[in-house]
């Protein structure tokens, strides 16, 4: 550190302001002077980009692994998978000179239609952020950095690049943040990427409140912010809010208006000062690790294709799955042939190999006689000839085995989904097949939700492969076949219909602004909270066994928030074969002074059992496991009271349960104000000492509420529910005449009298 | 006018402060110096509480005839009915000594919980507007005043005098302004009360947007705007708003701080001058119609009876309805012997006579036996032995009549409901009745709707009567014995759950904030956008004969916006006795640059039709009919294209439908600004004609965005998309250092050279 004081007292006024800038898409300014090196980043969250021009920022890239996409791999519920995969990456990055990789992305899928949720994890903070510290901590253990994006509440792709996300503050703190917030303060990435959009009428590259209050004061951030590729608009108004680097470079106007900002006075030194000490001591610790070398690709592959069987989640299965030595399987669409591994846009990877679903199935089925139809084109026709001919293949097969990706014209970054649906020729695919052949396995590629209402029915299993990396072709075979017994699990609720989601009206958004009209009720929350049924919900997959959960019980009945709870449960294979088991732990709170959601995940574990085995699996809950944040006291709040803990095998499928009573420790300020209610003023403990005798007092005068009868006989009115919700100062100018203070004074002089108690 | 202005004149700075505040609950300030009176107002959109004690304003009121409250009102869906009602009440205001009728309120019902719907007309703000211009139109015609309220977003009882209601200009001018402005432009009242509640962080009583901008120079408002009772916070801000005379007084100390504000400059006396002008003219107008005589109280209660039967709505009728000489009636449930008529609260009426059901029930079914049983207690307690005495008589008996009323424990003004649920009684006694008795008539006698799905299937009919009035109790007996044919329909859906509502997860906010996060999506518009199923749809009603609806037509196959568009359609009363049919027209636009709901009611008439009579209906569209608000253009905008015009029974029943394309005759300004996409410049045309070539140039250039392939062999992402949606000062910033100039200057040329060409 001493040594990064000493680098900058060294630099130049005009060497830190061009520090703070890249020099070419993907390296930050070296200072030869000085002996500091650039800092080379690269795209791919699940890989890496690695572009070998040095002017261009989409040009080809060198052959990397690339491995599932994030939500994969949040289907896992594996922080050790991840951390492991992470390291993979690390390889990858010294091997190919790189010393920052631009991710993972953290964002909450708020609707299944952005197009970039495959590269995000989950629709739950908590699950996400669990998912992100590991791969960060597993990637960063190896000397490589990494940068945590987009921040924050870059949930869409339409105008994505401007667009207004309108979020009030307990939902940013509550969702669109935590996991943010768990990354940074567990694994401390090395750099925080800063989103395009607006929040709150404000830039992401701009946003003080973000960047440097909460961000890097309140969470500790020790890295430095850097913005997504051309989301800054004011350099110095970037640089005051707490964005450190522009990227990409080179960008002679911005360095000007940095130097230029610093002489006239604009932007106080101190600030460039700190932003450039955040760089150097990025660049430096990168310059640490050693670069070069060769990564064991082979190895490498083999991992991603064991990290993608992990990820896959059946959905359905009549009992078909594993595959029991069929003799005749049909294989039918294209994804069997092409692979469809990944998606589109910064994230894209120049694979190192990648397995032909086809070929990894032959492998495994060496004495089952495949055949093979396309099925459907690769543009969104209709052809009649390629599902004839898918059915005629199925007729005589004892198995289908239908391969269904959903094209890249359906889903990318760069544009959202229109709809949930697979394309009308998939659809007729799937029903042509499934009406002349029982034993139907539908094998899904995608990165989100499709709806399947019109066609799982008469499927005998579904199997969801994600967009699976390039191994994914294997793990497929490998699940299919039952040498992998599938252990995923849903982290996004797939939903019936579209106009079910929970941000259906509001989304995308018109005129430059998307309300986030649902708030906090995203995901199971909003189906939780309207009771709509789903067709599958978060939480949920199928193994080749079952599980029996027993005697779910807590550390204790009666906790304090500081202390924290754990719950246990006893976890049995019940069925014939060795399997994985995801435990969620979702917390209840049976009331609260704001409104929750019915229940909210704080707690997970992966567990491994033999047959007939079992663990007991325990999950602590801490502090936050039980609070709100409320914006009226601005901080995360406990309540006393009762808290139920509900253990789950998904979030519809809970399998025990266990009460336990939170006693608060928090002393919370008083928070009446000169427009409180009079309700508020009896909740406050030195509120109602000094408003109850006046408030008796006046009553008893009548006045303007005067009756000369029982209430029900004048206005038919509960007068002292309309009176509690009257602003105290409301209530003393309706009896002006009867006081001898202006009404004004009197609810100051109160003010000044409850908050010199409450302090 | 010239009177007023001289008079005007002649005040003292502290006579015209006075004027601008209460005298007393329910009085102005007089000036008897000039012979200004007093102008009295009451409370009572659907009857007169004309308060007795002059310093109470809660206290037994004078008798007055209670008509129907509004939600029941709505539901007739005849404007003349409603003007006929409002002679009635200018004639009992003459009697009575009053100037002003403190109604109708036209505030949207956003959610069925509010505890004040029942006064309120609909969840659509046609409806809404048309009705409360037919009575507004009526009262006004005899020389007596009203005040539309709640002005505006108020919507909600909980927290109403502080809460902050979040709403975006496009819902408020689409959803929650147009019933004022209906009534504002077509009716003008006299005096338009603003709501207690903030709008967008402002209170409705200093809301100056609100009050001034839109009302009175948008609108041409004439009368003047009335604080709500307690709704002034700062009295100069409010007078500087918009808001003329607060209310109610005495106030010493708000007439004080008016003058010390224009004494020290503060407050320009021009503004002062401007809400003394519309006092002093409105009490004026008000002098001039001759007060005192006496109202015919029979002749009101009859009419009220007639009023009360044209708005009842039929649900559900197996052809029980209407009765053919039972023998043996059981009359159940406490509200056939105290007739649940009005709600409580400002409007609660004490009634001139009230008629009892089960009385009127007798006197038109003379020869039947009828036995009573009161079913359910007064409070919410259970009573098996209410239930069992009740279940005796229903066995007994050819038919059940259950009157069910909701408590006004459950519904009132002052607090909003905590479910739609019946009491827990009252539903296990129609349960129970109806396991003994098929022959089971529910009639409900409630504000807003009550979920009945625990219920309703084993009912023979249920009618939905409302609270309605004081001679509700024989307009059940007419239409129950088809002395009526029952004609209304519901103007506000009936969900099957409480979290199938529109607002659910934003109602009714918390810490002081309601977030419309529904957006312009309440009542149909939402349950059609999200495709929930109802328990009955807005507009939804029965008759004891059907209607057939032939040879829907419109006027033109092609208009323009400003000349509108009439639709025709044959209605035929098909069945065997007379009745009436109300025929609504709903516009689907099918396309528009902003998200529309996917129909709107435009039009509606209420046609009355012999056995076997037809008749044609003609409904005339206008440019309001066709167009949304846009906010960035601030103005109300159509687009050239085709639309459905739908018309149908109901919202869900829609019998015929024809298609037009409109012209319009708009020609909007352009609005791009600095951080417009390169997709609103292309589709700009001036900004096309000026970026296109610019922007042809750098392509092929490439640079930043240069690729040794096709697009899908770097990053498998459209790159056409990815540059459309990007601003084009960013577009050219990522491609700065191909440029001769810095990349903002460009940009802000272009928006000099568009708006040089457009403007």
């Amino acid at each position: 550190m001493t040594n990064i004081q000493s680098l900058l007292a060294q630099m130049t006024l005009e060497e830190k302001a061009a520090l703070c800038t890249g020099a070419g898409p993907w390296t930050t300014t070296p200072v030869e002077r000085l002996n500091l090196p650039a800092l080379t980043v690269t795209d791919g969250p699940h890989g890496l980009r690695r572009v070998v021009d040095v002017f261009s920022m989409i040009n080809k890239s060198l052959p990397a692994t690339c491995f599932p996409t994030a939500s994969s791999l949040a289907a896992s519920w594996d922080p050790a998978l991840l951390h492991e995969m992470g390291q993979a990456l690390a390889a990858e990055a010294i091997a190919l000179d790189v010393g920052v990789i631009l991710g993972p992305g953290v964002n909450m899928k708020r609707s299944p239609l952005c197009g970039r949720n495959f590269e995000y994890f989950a629709e739950d903070p908590y699950q996400a952020g669990v998912m992100a510290t590991a791969l960060i901590e597993g990637i960063q253990s190896l000397g490589v950095g990494t940068s945590l994006k987009h921040y924050a509440a870059n949930n869409q792709e339409f105008e994505r690049f401007s667009m207004n996300a309108e979020v009030d503050e307990r939902t940013l703190r509550e969702i669109y943040l935590p996991a943010f917030e768990m990354a940074v303060t567990k694994a401390q990435p090395w750099t925080v990427m800063c989103s395009y959009n607006k929040i709150n009428g404000t830039y992401g590259s701009e946003h003080r409140q973000l960047l440097t209050d909460i961000l890097k004061n309140e969470w500790g951030f020790e890295g430095f912010v850097v913005s997504d590729w051309g989301a800054v608009h004011d350099r110095v108004a970037s640089l005051k809010a707490g964005l450190d680097l522009e990227m990409p470079g080179p960008k002679p106007t911005r360095v000007n208006a940095v130097i230029e900002a610093v002489r006239n006075g604009d932007l106080d030194e101190a600030v460039l000062d700190e932003a450039a000490r955040r760089i150097l001591n990025i660049v430096c610790r990168a310059a640490e690790t050693p670069k070069g070398g060769e990564f064991d690709a082979a190895a490498h592959h083999a991992l991603a294709r064991r990290i993608s069987a992990e990820c896959m989640v059946l959905l359905k299965n009549n009992g078909l799955l594993p595959l029991r030595d069929p003799q005749h399987v049909a294989v039918i669409g294209r994804a069997a042939m092409q692979a469809h591994f990944q998606g589109g846009g910064s994230s894209h990877i120049n694979p190192t190999a990648v397995d032909v679903p086809f070929t990894e199935l032959q492998k495994l089925a060496a004495n089952a006689e495949i055949s093979y139809a396309a099925g459907y084109p690769e543009d969104d026709s209709h052809n009649q000839g390629l599902i004839d001919e898918a059915v005629g293949l199925a007729q005589t097969a004892d198995v289908a085995l239908l391969y269904i990706a959903l094209p890249s014209f359906k889903e990318s970054e760069g544009y959202d989904r229109a709809d949930l649906d697979l394309t009308a020729q998939q659809v007729a695919l799937i029903q042509a097949v499934t009406a002349v052949q029982p034993n139907t396995v539908v094998i899904l590629n995608n990165g989100a939700p499709v709806v399947m209402g019109d066609w799982i029915d008469g499927t005998a299993a579904v199997l969801e492969a994600w967009m699976m990396g390039q191994a994914g072709g294997g793990a497929i075979a490998d699940v299919l076949f039952g040498r992998v017994n599938p252990s995923g699990k849903l982290t996004e609720t797939v939903p019936l219909r579209l106009t079910d989601t929970p941000a259906h009206l509001n989304f995308p958004g018109e005129n430059g602004v998307v309300r986030y009209g649902e708030g906090l009720f995203i995901g199971y929350r909003y189906y939780d909270a309207r009771n709509v049924a789903v067709q599958f919900p978060f939480g949920y997959g199928l193994s080749y066994t079952t599980f029996a959960y027993n005697n779910v019980r807590v550390s204790a009945e009666n906790f304090r928030d500081v202390d924290g709870l754990t719950v246990a449960v006893d976890v049995t294979n019940a069925g014939p074969v060795a399997g994985k088991e995801i435990v969620q732990v979702y917390v209840h709170d049976h009331a609260a002074r704001l409104v929750r959601p019915y229940k909210e995940l704080k707690g997970f574990a992966k567990v491994s059992l033999q047959p007939g085995e079992t663990q007991t699996v325990t999950i602590p809950l801490d502090f936050r496991a039980f609070a709100y944040y409320d914006p009226a006291y601005r901080q995360w709040v406990t309540e006393s009271g009762q808290f139920d803990i509900l253990v789950g095998a998904s979030s519809a499928d809970i399998r025990g349960r266990a009460t336990a009573t939170l006693c608060s420790t928090l002393q919370l300020p008083t928070i009446l104000h000169d427009e409180s209610t009079i309700r508020a003023w009896f909740s406050d403990p030195a509120g109602r000492e000094l408003v109850a005798p006046i408030f008796d007092e006046m009553m008893k005068n009548g006045g303007m509420f005067s009756a000369d009868g029982p209430e029900d006989q004048s206005i038919g009115m509960d007068m002292i529910n309309f009176l509690m919700d009257l602003p105290l100062r409301s209530f003393f100018h309706f009896q002006e005449t009867s006081l001898t203070q202006p009404p004004d004074d009197i609810t100051n002089q109160l003010l000044e009298q409850v908050y010199g108690v409450g302090r």
